[in-house]
């Protein structure tokens, strides 16, 4: 039994808010339950200096937390002078996650970033992070498009993502912290609209897993993945 | 002519909305117009090294912007590696507002921090946060006595804060960023729901202002809080 | 009864003495009582990079104390690894200040830094470092004028500074540490030679203050600005 | 054809070599062809906050490049001022690898750090580290238990890993540098002598991978593995 | 012929002013020629965590300079925030001479930090610094005594420091800015009024010196050292 | 009696190993008894701006100590945030020596940069790493020789350091970490192929030493870099 009466393969409800932002080209207001992602494109101009002259753009991601979108309030990154290992692995994660479905040559010399800041956390932040930036990076491509600045293209497809893990020895689908914070195992999943695999991270928290555990896990994540994927069509339609 | 077609000593539609985070022993969604900030209070058992043993608490505040809360995206302070110092005095400032009303001795020894993050801006995001925070405070306090962790009267007083200046040589109330951004004096006022002066910081950006258009100034932010107040007080009835 | 036996409304003994420096274009020694600041004033060709190409200026200040300034030594700031809140907040309020008198564009696009290091601290560091900073600021102008560098009139007026406070319940000029540290409110004024004003801080300790309190205060600071004011045209004529 | 000639499913030439360090209680330099990491534990007393008082013990990782083991030298982490993301990736990697196999209650209140510095680097160095660092681990440990600081059997397991991916559409192990940099997919799995999975690691570069070429990847890493396997425990024997 | 028209074995003009700080317990401004530099010496309680237990006691010092203590304003450390190699070089270079002469356990568990601040620089600040660091530090010590804190003996010797170089192939004594800026050997020794030896530094800034030249400087140092161990005693007297 | 049982004036057994990295343009790993560094030296296209247009090079070393190098773990400076002072001032001292023996205007705009990374520390580390990074950049200038980017006569001479101390009253040569933890005089010297003069810093450890102390280490000294300068030069024959 999961401690939200969840069957094992359920999502939590989850919502796809577009246009919440004054300012951004592209915004997303992500929710996988009581986890609450803020998804923000934004549009510039220049490009890191690696690709200076190359003709093709980037799209990058940055991650935080509010202090207190956790049970206990942690210390805010920007006091303490650095964002710490989990922050910096999230952030790479996800911009990796947005250019594995965008054609970077297509962009052009822009870059676009998506920041993700955690509003509420129960888990999950990052794969719900990654789910919404999608939606916030479709639209700030839009705009693009409809300023002539992009042709209509540069998106080549969908990506989502969701966790699962081994709580109480039973494959269970997106995580809430009460289940991730005893978890035996975690695991989380990158897929396209095409069923493509654009990540994979497996964690043992505890013993080692099987296989055959991983591989009902990750067809598990498969099923999550449709219906997110499903969802932000119906989003961006 | 105010951008906003207000008249000169028109607030923005103000909204205080309570509760808003799973987590947070206080909260409030603050709005001035399109300014919003998360005002999240936490509850801490530690003081600072200076109060160690003095039976006195403490409260203060740490502010933030989304990087894209602003119309250009401004670089994220956790990655730029410190707070600047527009950060810092904004902190400081709305943590003496809120101590200005606090009983620190009836508190004991336990610290509450409200974080008051700025989700979107459109000018006068020092005054909202000052506003929402202290209803963030409330509801912590309030939260606290419940549980019989402080008496009930540790909140002294109200504390609401307003912009003032002068735009196309008109004193205004109020400024939103399209006035902020052209005002040739920019005035901010604390004051508590007794009437008095919490804190004055007025500043003129180009030419130096009158004496007499000082006090027009806060004449007009007294009238302002005076709202600001009577708002507060049906929010936490 | 003041600690110094000084009448509510006198200064301490206020001196500015100038060309104290081998090196810097302009200088001033400023000392109220025991109060001792440096201001020292560089010429340099650069702009920062948004007045890049504007034919603008840009007049700046920085901020130290001296660890052992104080009664109790500090941690030097260098070794801490950054300039803290307070520091910030008044190397803004001095650069402020200056530039409110400064023709930016009569200035062209160069930029005259003025470092205030306090020797000896005694309260009123803030206040001193205005006053005496724009006495090398204005010896600065006079040495770029000297060799033609600007035209004579980039300065438009003077600028001083003073604090009040409200001490055992008295409204008192120019709080020196021993009653700075037990005020009930502390406001720091910051006026031109034309009586016009440029910055109002005014901060309430312990209980907030009436707007008549408020109201005496500011009284007070304009006729200890006007004596300072005297002083800087003695010295610069 | 792989450009060093290997067939897909072969490693580079592996060796493990003990003892390489004068100071520290346990070492092991590690060679994946061209690809040399020393990886040298330190037994220390403390363990982190979080465990003090539970009676369990902690291990932990650090790694580091030297600043020309790189064909181009990188600027040194020391010198930069922070740790980069892929730092902070590959050390928490390393040390939940190594924790999974350790039995940290039965270690007790000490703190085992296993320094993995890369002296030479051609793909694959946190693989060759965690393959390393066990060895050095190990005989941390029977440094200890020859002192009878812990009993003998605090390791529960073996671990080791390998990199796996697609180059130029094949499938093939442990990439060196050449292949690495070219990759389509880039996959690394930390598993444990009895066949368990610990960690599981995949990107893709480019396009997303299929379900089908992911089990491929794995079923190499499996056997490049039991071969690693083998050798640490010939080390060790 | 030396730019300053002194002659090669000339000191500059030297002067101690003891008790020039307010707040510090033993304070020191020195002047070598156009070199002015204010040693603050504080007494703390607390020593640096590996003598804790240790009955001895320590002395350190800090190092900074003013931004426009030099001829081109140079940026600010805090500002910068960090402390550069050469201040680092410099303050442990005059906390090791004021150590070689006190008796550490003498002192017992106290701690005196020295701080030595350039007002304005014209070469041989670190020189200058050790031997007015020296008078701060005696008079702290005094300061001590005075109030039983120590016994009367805690200073086993004088010390003092001054710099040599190779000028235009001469051998000159106490270098200035424009000599240093030129010199081909620059050499600095830190000596005791008996006569020891506690640092020599000498560096060859273009072609290596030889044996002889460098015994010269040595010798030149030595005669140089004992006119400012004579004025050290005459201040102190 | 040393502890290592060497006579005063022998150096322990040293080695000079040549290309030992893949990757550097020239390297060596020297060893003096258990004290071992790996040097290697990179070949860059940048001069610092203060070269930029002066047709000038500049060779740079950078220092850094692995971790577990020391009897004790010491933390690593990467993840500590900076270099501390000991590190800069060894960093700046190699680069010192190497450019006293380079031609930079034959260089051309070019820079070398020799890291020298403590793999063993057994006391020595400074003298060690000059003497090998002189290996190191020999070889560098020989790989742009033979590619015809420099000519030949970059390297004016050879360079070599080493140390020397009091140690129980007795000069010895060459002090390993169990003499240098204990010596009352620690002293290095850098010197060149033709006997010139390079770098003398000497620092009495307790009790001043006396100028015939310092003589005769300085004499024991030059005898020891005789041999080492020999050694370079069969290396690089």
């Amino acid at each position: 039994m999961r401690p939200s009466k969840r069957a094992a393969e359920d999502l939590r409800p989850v919502s796809l808010e577009r246009a919440v932002s004054r300012h951004a080209e592209g915004s997303c207001l992500v929710k996988f339950g009581e986890t609450h992602v803020l998804c923000l494109a934004s549009v510039g101009e220049g490009v890191p200096p690696w690709l200076k002259g190359s003709g093709r753009g980037w799209v990058t991601a940055e991650y935080g937390m509010l202090p207190r979108s956790t049970s206990e309030r942690m210390r805010r990154e920007a006091a303490v002078g650095k964002q710490g290992g989990r922050t910096q692995e999230i952030q790479r994660l996800i911009g990796r996650s947005l250019r594995a479905v965008t054609d970077l040559q297509a962009l052009g010399e822009k870059q676009i970033t998506v920041d993700c800041d955690v509003i509420q956390a129960d888990g999950g932040t990052r794969t719900a992070a990654i789910t919404g930036a999608w939606v916030a990076l479709h639209d700030a491509l839009a705009w693009m498009a409809a300023r002539s600045m992009v042709r209509e293209n540069v998106l080549k497809d969908q990506v989502a993502a969701v966790s699962c893990g081994l709580y109480r020895e039973n494959a269970v689908l997106d995580l809430d912290y009460a289940e991730d914070s005893e978890a035996e195992a975690d695991a989380n999943f990158v897929m396209t609209g095409r069923g493509g695999v654009v990540e994979v991270q497996a964690t043992a928290e505890a013993d080692p897993f099987s296989q055959e555990q991983f591989d009902t896990l990750m067809g598990m994540a498969r099923k999550g993945i449709d219906e997110l994927i499903s969802l932000q069509k119906m989003t961006v339609a």
